[in-house]
């Protein structure tokens, strides 16, 4: 029997899509502890010793679309941006919209998770693998960057992220991909590296900030910022 | 035989603690595969029975100190608060004092958690608690605050401090208390959540900010001020 003839025309990342939709619908008909890797294999058309070439277990299939997302992920930030504070925005969106157009999938995998602490877990680590490529990625796109702003900005990024989308999986209307980015545009804002903030103005400028008490009049503020000045 | 015997006047917290330093110990000795939960009991002076009493498995042992500085964090936040954005930061603070005081033990379990990747999972996942904490705890002292600032603040602030934590464990001489301090005022100014920001001065003052090129004078820059307000 071909293996793969099932599956005309797919490349090795779809195929493990493929594999994991078909074990997440098995786990949340049947139950995760209940599903075998031989059910798993004829559901999705493949010999067990397939399967056992691209997954090590049961555990790993449920994630297997997160695999190829990163893959992904990756690839998205090695092209050249000129903002990769905001490339790295884009890639978590491409993330978002990745499993709200494989919403049903996410919200059965969701349900599976939540009742087997192992995979709560599992889940928390491949989220963390997304963070840890974008600081990867912004501490050699923005190598002058305090290392703790990269830090801190791609763990904001993240959270913020995974919060919408495990609010668009549980059914959340306002969750959406426009109501992310204004999200990851505050996140931007925040950090001071919305374009027209730090990335548009480097060394170009240097700025002035000055507190005052309402009221006060323009001649006050010049004469007073005069003063600091000089 | 008493089995607490040895260790007269500890609470279970101090116990545990005892049992992980011990655990720790025999798997940077003699590697976490081969060291069995028997040689971890009698290496802490107890049955393995009453081992099993509190740990689940050897997996559970090498971060049971966290258990007990989870619950003392809780309990810290649990107090009344001028500043619940700096007392998370104190919190922050006293999770790197535990293990700056414990540095020894630290760096032996770094050691022996970096070759065993379903411990280094294991510790993601703990590190994340602390930062779950960070969220629940801000969402009920601050609930006026977008959601989305709160997540994104505490993921910042656990991350820069497990950053600089891992940096102290691995001898880094920088990555002082004084430092953690200090990145994480910067994290609050960088939420605009810093005393003498947002929580001190609210309504009192305006801001204006200007951009110029450098090099400017003095004079220059007041009279486009001025000519901005007027």
């Amino acid at each position: 029997m071909s293996e793969r003839a099932d599956l005309p025309g797919t490349d090795p990342a779809q195929f493990r899509v493929h594999v994991a939709s078909q074990a997440i619908r098995l786990f949340s008909e049947n139950g995760y502890e209940a599903t075998t890797v031989e059910q798993i294999a004829a559901a999705a058309g493949v010999s067990r010793r397939t399967f056992f070439r691209q997954f090590r277990s049961k555990e790993d299939v449920i994630f297997a679309d997160h695999e190829s997302l990163l893959e992904h992920v990756a690839e998205f930030l090695a092209s050249d941006s000129a903002d990769p504070w905001a490339s790295v925005c884009e890639a978590a969106g491409l993330v978002f919209d990745f499993f709200r157009r494989n919403r049903d999938l996410s919200m059965r995998r969701y349900r599976v998770v939540q009742h087997v602490p192992a995979l709560r877990d599992r889940e928390l680590v491949t989220g963390f693998r997304y963070e840890r490529l974008f600081v990867d990625y912004l501490r050699s796109a923005v190598p002058r960057e305090p290392v703790l702003e990269v830090v801190g900005f791609a763990a904001a990024v993240t959270a913020c992220h995974n919060y919408l989308l495990r609010s668009m999986i549980k059914g959340d209307e306002d969750a959406t991909a426009e109501a992310l980015s204004q999200a990851l545009l505050d996140v931007r804002r925040t950090y001071g590296v919305a374009s027209g903030s730090k990335t548009s103005t480097p060394e170009s400028k240097s700025v002035l900030v000055v507190a005052f008490p309402p009221g006060t009049s323009a001649e006050e503020i010049s004469r007073k910022i005069h003063e600091q000045l000089g």
